[in-house]
């Protein structure tokens, strides 16, 4: 028999510049949130799963530390990094160590003080995380270049322009706008971003996603458990995982990202969703638009759209509520914020939120189906993880 | 049913400082003799955890670049850290991975290029594995200083006394001359350690471990797959894991690390070791002596011996082959080398060998019960890991 595993708590710092708290209490306002919803006592928790990337920030090992000030002394834990997909990670770690009978109730933490550094030095370590002796060192190309050359190939393909990059930044703002975690909670318009500075052609500052503190707690727990401290569980259906080159000029174009392909037909095989046409039973999806061209991709290589085909789902804004899928309701990376760590929990945190109707009116999903994804990218789909969420338990497996 | 996890293949490089590869090239050499080893192509690998703490590598987040580099881009992947006990997180996270169902066969690799930094920079970082606000930003401390608390601590309450320390240096190091892997391979006498300068008092240049570059790795896999591809499997029987306060001074005392405690008897329940008089039924153990004095506790946190009676156990030479428990007849983190990421791998294979009579004559532990432990700490005491190896299947869970 196989065991399932559900949410049964969350919470969700503020994101933002949050140079008023130390890395262990911007992870306590998250833990406390989460325990505070599952209704449990720090002794219940079995295990904890930390993601963090680090490298910015003074405190470099932080699992102890932030379990430490939240109580939690005692039990087991380890920090996993999977670049930008550590929290995705971290949730894929847990799923399977309660799925396996080592632990019952474990918690997963993500959390990211990047404003420790200063910006050059938070954009050179992320560089670091393509590829270092290759490309970072002799090229010197950091995150903006990297999806510059995702963006100029996919325009010179399909014929996307700069107009179809910042529609996906419009969108995620205005959602941000009723998201009072995020960490840029107002709209912009079209304008502002066209207009806005060139950080790598064709991708301006309105392109990108911002530098983020901020942290995110899931409590996972097995369905035994689940029963008896919920009547609301969210589950875990599925999780698909590829890795993909560390080194660019290996990949085959650059009009997609190969790793988030195979994650996305792991997860759709394991869900029992069907890979042709995911957009009539998913409800709603929380993708990686680290750089609004990453959005474009994830809508193809997830099968919302055709390949080639994804600008024009933002270019007909059927990504808001009421279209064909809606897609970052909580404001995306690009508004929401990116605190690398904390950003898979996030979404997992949203999605909870979303499947349970418990979001702001405005940016609340039609739920039908009851069913949520996850898209989460590392590095520039160097690592991928496609996470499915349902509000039924999901099939024996 | 519960699924069992069992080591098919075994890979461990040389350790010592490894200038002459990168870090990918250094990962591979492991990578390549556990495939020959388990007689398996990289395509049939699911998912690996790749052991690393990084934070001296131009190179910080390696996963995806040592998988590159060994053929097995496209699996999912992610980096595992807890301090010094890294490589039996990863092992943890792999046995899980497998338990669950989620996977068959899981590469585990563990991998540290310590070298690039220079010797205060690694120290420092190292450091910072402790408690960074607190401890290292306001009193400077680093690992011979936390460890000599300890030694300390230890001398006063209990009468060991220098040269008991050093005898754990001799012991580990004879042990070493015989392992071509080794970093030092090659006897100290005792007059050697006890002229050895101070690091910090009482502990000398030949109490520490040292900075290393290794790789080690194994492959796990389920029993089904176990069955088809080897007639000699090395069983997972238990996992125990904890953590302590990151806060020295929140510590109870300083003469044993509670999480190893709390580790053990996890790791002995779940196994059907007698906590009491484990050294009826255990082989041969690898236990975590970054400093002398870490090796005495193990002894006494994993009941070797009665709290205080550990430096006995060194001083009658009981932990050589032929006394109560043979203990780091690899030469330990002291002598074989201390990669932080590699070393819990490092652990792995070297029990391995040992259940399966497969190391140098001079260091092989005779193999009665066919159970072998490994004691892994992260900082000093803030993670705890200890897992129990069997020739044995496991009992079901």
């Amino acid at each position: 028999m196989s065991r399932r595993v559900a949410i049964i708590g969350t919470g969700h710092s503020k994101f933002g510049n949050r140079g008023d708290v130390n890395i262990a209490e911007l992870a306590y306002e998250s833990i406390r949130q989460a325990l505070d919803e599952a209704g449990i006592e720090p002794r219940e928790i079995d295990f904890a799963y930390v993601s963090n990337v680090g490298g910015w920030s003074s405190e470099p090992l932080p699992a102890v530390v932030a379990l430490e000030y939240a109580g939690l002394t005692g039990i087991g834990t380890m920090r996993v990094e999977a670049a930008c997909s550590s929290g995705s990670a971290a949730i894929k770690a847990a799923y399977d160590t309660i799925k396996s009978g080592e632990a019952d109730i474990v918690l997963v933490l993500g959390v990211e003080k990047m404003n420790e550094s200063p910006t050059p030095t938070v954009v050179e370590f992320i560089g670091r995380a393509g590829n270092y002796f290759w490309e970072f060192q002799n090229f010197g190309l950091t995150f903006p270049g990297y999806y510059a050359l995702y963006a100029t190939a996919y325009m010179a393909r399909y014929g996307a322009t700069e107009e179809d990059l910042c529609k996906v930044a419009v969108k995620n703002h205005y959602y941000a706008s009723f998201n009072p975690k995020a960490q840029f909670p107002r709209k912009i318009t079209l304008e502002q971003c066209m207009q806005s500075r060139y950080i790598a052609w064709p991708l301006k500052l309105f392109d990108c996603s911002p530098i983020t503190d901020g942290s995110a707690a899931v409590i996972l727990a097995s369905e035994e458990v689940a029963k008896k401290v919920t009547d609301s569980p969210v589950w875990i259906a599925a999780i698909g995982t590829a890795s993909g080159t560390s080194n660019l000029s290996r990949r085959s174009d650059f009009t997609h990202l190969e790793a988030a392909r195979i994650a996305a037909r792991m997860a759709y095989k394991k869900a029992g969703i069907d890979p042709e046409n995911p957009v009539k039973q998913i409800d709603v999806a929380e993708v990686h638009d680290c750089f609004t061209i990453a959005e474009i991709m994830a809508y193809e290589d997830l099968g919302f759209a055709k390949p080639g085909e994804g600008y024009k789902l933002v270019r007909e804004e059927q990504t808001y509520i009421g279209g064909v899928i809606p897609v970052n309701l909580s404001g995306g990376l690009k508004a929401k914020g990116h605190p690398l760590g904390a950003t898979g929990v996030s979404m997992a945190v949203e999605l909870a939120h979303q499947l349970l109707g418990k979001v702001e009116r405005e940016r609340q999903a039609p739920i039908k189906h009851g069913v949520a994804l996850a898209h989460n990218i590392g590095g520039t789909g160097h690592y991928a993880y496609v996470t499915i969420y349902t509000l039924e338990k999901p099939r024996e497996a």
